[in-house]
């Protein structure tokens, strides 16, 4: 069973040949000065990458998990209470951390737009001057399911003139989009998948000194065991872990850090911005239009046109091409794909893309030219 | 940084070349028909490892995590209201179901016995008699804190006369002790990095049918969201997932799966006991009594000579014979060392520790013989 050559689905991505050396290392015994060395370089090049001067909180798990982590770490103490939080959703994970505030019974109202679209800074401005109940703000920043940025400073900005606590799932932004802590966030979350460059597995959660107050409100119950982050601080800022460590992904997620760290995460934004603007421009000559008003640079989302067959499109792209995209999530499903520009893809798997998007549109009777579609998508960057 | 020889820590346990080759093969994305394949090549191993009928939950995250999503999925419902569970607890991991079910306000009483030694069928049952609003009996049936094993089928038994929901922390026990789902229990539960000879990073709770309806008892607002082991059902038996799986650790532990499948596990089983069998015997010549009443065949404890420096033992251990040993947990740091037997190690490593152990207690000036202890192990098997 060969691996695809182009994996260009938004998580998991593909991991780059150090990075399957380093998690194929015989095991490495967690609490030992050797595994804590390591743990402490990945928490550097992460605290870098996340802009933050606290490292953040590692949790073996999903990047659900490690939202929903911060989630209930910081937003614990509303239970109960009278102040609630804002859910910004424009997708499928927006409404997820609604369902996470729900089964953890914490007050949350949702600010949502549709499908393809997007909430303003304006939107959630006017929603937080017209309800003081709201002490916090939870949203997206790429939302992966409808190709959709937020846009996040100017909401920051909002929050931190409140002093409403901000939780940021950045799962597809970190180390793919700029953003950092200093904006003044209060957690930041990604995973492993993503653009780390490995294997799903672990999330990372960094959070501001106004999130550990609002932690400190917690109280004993505090709801949750093994997502309540402040069993993680004392024991990561000494490189360890309070459960044991997902230690050969550490490994790979060192590796993948550190290659991160040399290439400069400025210049990291600017190869997927310039992938994003390439197949953006070939959405035209595909007639595959982008599905969102404010598509995200991490990964991109286009229509399919009438009568063009999702499964069999997707299908094609592996068998004759070894192109492999993810199709449209729940109403979605089957009227979008979606291209991810994360990670270890290049602008040479971009440009395949394009040219297999092309061939297997045509196959189904759509008329298009990888011609015009590669020209555009270079004229781009 | 080498790799130690002989890894004898109670997890992580050493990891088989063939799997650490199939953790760095490259990503195949989590939904497409290969994967499914492959996850349900393993969900079949572990059913028969679990010996069960429904194959077990796969949890992203550590044994600790599918545990507790256990206690919250089948336990939930006991909050606020008048039933309460039973902690059966003889050490530091029966000691974490009990913070478990309080971060959660799940009222529960602790039966616990000091540390090394047991709670017996007996006790359980007093305690049950005596107390008719437990619903529920949690217990570790290896606790690898103190290596002890606790008596697990009697207490099963106690337990379905009683129509009680029974959770068991199979950690360190699923894979090297006979045990299974079979003898009644409720919910079953381990992690990757023990006998299923994976590196950290997954747990699987397999769980009865008496569970899944006390899991209906839960209502909408479940308490939790990722570990809520109800979204889990319906898709692993589609061998998908609710959330990203672990590729890479799937594809591990499936090949770890087939390994243990093609020994037999009553075979496995038997290797395991062989090495408990040969390093007890090897416990008097080495002068380190056993520290439990009730030794566990999946890992011993020493209790190390007085005046014995367990942290120079240990260290000396690695650097004079490439063996790697765990030492005490809390009260018990400096006081014992504990040792594997579980996963990939082998008679072979087993008795290197004996040798290993007697070369450096005597290098503190603790007279043993290794040439005594080795003929002792090799005559108890």
């Amino acid at each position: 069973m060969p691996a695809v050559k182009h994996l260009m689905t938004p998580g998991p991505t593909p991991v780059p040949a150090p990075v399957l050396e380093a998690l194929a290392l015989p095991i490495l015994h967690h609490r030992t000065s050797e595994f804590r060395g390591i743990a402490g370089k990945l928490n550097e090049d992460l605290a870098y990458l996340f802009g933050c001067t606290e490292v953040p909180q590692p949790i073996v798990g999903s990047g659900t998990a490690a939202m929903e982590a911060a989630i209930v770490t910081l937003l614990g103490h509303l239970r109960g209470g009278d102040g609630k939080a804002l859910c910004v959703s424009v997708g499928k994970f927006g409404e997820r951390w609604v369902k996470v505030c729900k089964a953890y019974a914490i007050p949350a109202d949702v600010l949502e737009a549709p499908y393809g679209q997007v909430v303003t800074p304006e939107q959630v401005e006017a929603k937080l001057k017209a309800d003081a109940k709201i002490k916090a703000v939870i949203l997206v920043h790429s939302e992966t399911s409808t190709a959709t940025v937020t846009d996040l400073e100017p909401i920051a900005r909002l929050c931190r003139a409140r002093e409403l606590l901000l939780l940021v799932d950045g799962i597809t932004s970190v180390g793919a989009l700029p953003v950092e802590m200093g904006w003044g966030l209060d957690a930041l979350v990604t995973g492993s998948q993503k653009a780390l460059m490995n294997p799903p597995g672990m999330g990372f959660a960094a959070l501001s000194e106004r999130a550990w107050a609002a932690a400190d409100k917690l109280g004993k119950t505090a709801g949750c065991f093994y997502l309540d982050l402040r069993q993680y601080r004392s024991k990561t800022a000494e490189n360890d872990s309070p459960f044991t460590a997902a230690v050969n992904l550490v490994r790979g997620l060192g590796v993948a850090a550190a290659m991160i760290r040399a290439e400069g995460r400025e210049n990291v934004w600017r190869r997927v911005t310039a992938q994003a603007k390439a197949l953006r421009a070939a959405a035209g000559p595909l007639g595959t239009p982008l599905f969102s008003s404010a598509p995200a640079d991490s990964v991109t989302a286009l229509v399919l046109p009438q009568g063009v067959d999702e499964k069999r499109l997707r299908k094609e792209t592996v068998s004759k091409h070894s192109v492999q995209l993810a199709g449209g999530q729940g109403t979605m499903e089957g009227k979008i794909v979606r291209v991810s520009h994360m990670g270890a893809v290049t602008m040479d798997d971009c440009l395949a893309t394009i040219a297999a998007l092309a061939d297997c549109l045509s196959a189904q009777g759509h008329k298009c030219s990888a011609k015009e579609a590669l020209a555009a998508a270079k004229a781009a960057v």
